[in-house]
């Protein structure tokens, strides 16, 4: 039994601003869906956090945090968008189905809104950073048992190791995944060092290059907190927080930046939002904006 | 030149259920003041926060955080509580004046309204909390110019040193005020340990003793995660936080209680609001909310 979830068009509307043009038709290939010269998609980063910026009580953890109708806005987003990214750490710590499991008529443009109860006939690509290939990908991982019961696709994993594991590399193709090999640090290798990281201009060129032009990446903490950084915030076109009215405490995964030096060397913010919206959301708030980059 | 601040009689409608009745008339005294039994005041916990739980860059580091409007509620909070408290860390880094400088105007109920540029005729009554008695109070500090000027009251300052500064004793009482020697983690002492920490229920039946029927508890970090921590959060009635759309960085004062477990030695949240109401004021939204404790 599939869980549908609903999301009323007119919360929907008022995020309209904030999300990209509506994901494309399934396209043959990247050749037909990629525009001339697009170098990034489209990026959301969205996120939920406690008052006390925490996604979780721990690295690993998952903590019951945001009301069911914030659930259903992270579906109705994926809905909107041709990709969703998340870190190596979420896909160990959920096994998540990485599916959009928005009701068809939750989105008021959705062509076959004739059969409210259908599951959105789109369904985003899920995108697995993974620099050491070290998620521990199975038939029965979530996200392939829900890409063979045709609820969603199965993930292209972008990792900085040269030649991935074969038995997954099998898997991840029978199910219309794969891998992308990216250099991290710079170039792919046979065995990346611990503290490799992908350039995010690299890991986004290669979303637009795969014909996908709209991401909406939602964690972990590192994950968010690089591209908060002064480095990449201008990567983000729009960001989309919810926030529960609840403090988990000191030790959590918390959202936070590298602290940011002014030219006089003093401290100032990291990040601020433009454009902001801020809506009630059952318990919860919403809060819409653009990096002020 | 005071700065007069107004804040909307409709902004100030949505919070009333989170206030306490308004404040008394000047009173000739705690008993003419207190009602027989009361053994604590209303108690309201309210600041300001960055996304990511922050009050200020570092400690000490005035930091520009919320806007306008909310710096106008946070006056109008003041001028509907009997006082308003602070940690000794915050009266030294900001040298604050801790009066109230609303416009008579801005509350609906205000007796001499007629007079729109007056500021508030009501002041609460600072009370700074210092245990070691280290507040390097002068002369010239603001909140005892302002109280020379007529537009606020003289601090009660809260410490566990059995004979405080007797030069200080002098300025305090000569301006209205005076301090309350209470005993830190049990009894006050002629040199309270570094450790020593008031217990709130201490502090808030002195309050209630000097015939003050509300509070309101401004900050900061460390007083604000006492209160949050469940020991303590059954004496807090309201909460009022203001989150601006902003991300410190890592390295700030961060709001954030201590780590709970419970009874199966897991970790919970630390806290949770119930009655919760969101308002956007400016860029910044008003968290309104009860502990669920």
């Amino acid at each position: 039994m599939t869980e549908v979830l609903h999301f009323p068009a007119a919360d929907a509307a008022k995020l309209e601003s904030y999300l990209p043009p509506r994901p494309s038709e399934p396209s043959s290939g990247p050749a037909a869906a990629q525009p001339a010269g697009l170098a990034r998609p489209f990026v959301t980063l969205t996120f939920a956090t406690s008052l006390d910026s925490s996604l979780a009580l721990a690295p690993g953890v998952r903590t019951a945090l945001s009301g069911p109708q914030s659930k259903a806005m992270t579906h109705y987003l994926r809905s909107r968008h041709d990709a969703i990214l998340v870190g190596v750490g979420t896909a160990v710590a959920d096994d998540p189905g990485l599916n959009c499991r928005i009701a068809a008529g939750s989105d008021p443009a959705a062509i076959d809104a004739s059969d409210a109860m259908a599951v959105s006939a789109h369904q985003p690509r899920p995108i697995v950073i993974d620099p050491h290939d070290r998620w521990p990908l199975e038939h029965d991982s979530r996200v392939l048992a829900t890409q063979r019961r045709g609820l969603g696709l199965a993930p292209y994993v972008v990792t900085a190791v040269l030649e991935p594991n074969e038995t997954k590399r099998q898997l991840l193709e029978s199910h219309g995944g794969k891998y992308i090999v990216l250099g991290g640090n710079g170039a792919a290798s046979d065995r990346p060092g611990p503290g490799v990281r992908f350039r995010w201009e690299d890991v986004l060129a290669s979303v637009a290059n795969n014909g996908l032009r709209s991401v909406m990446i939602e964690g972990g903490g590192s994950i968010i907190n690089t591209l908060l950084a002064p480095e990449s915030s201008s990567l983000v076109d729009s960001v989309i927080v919810t926030i529960a009215p609840t403090w988990l405490g000191r030790g959590g995964v918390v959202v936070s930046p590298d602290r940011v030096y002014d030219n006089n060397n003093q401290a100032t913010a990291a990040a601020r939002l433009k454009d902001v919206k801020w809506q009630q959301l059952g318990d919860d708030v919403v809060l819409c904006g653009r990096l002020n980059s």
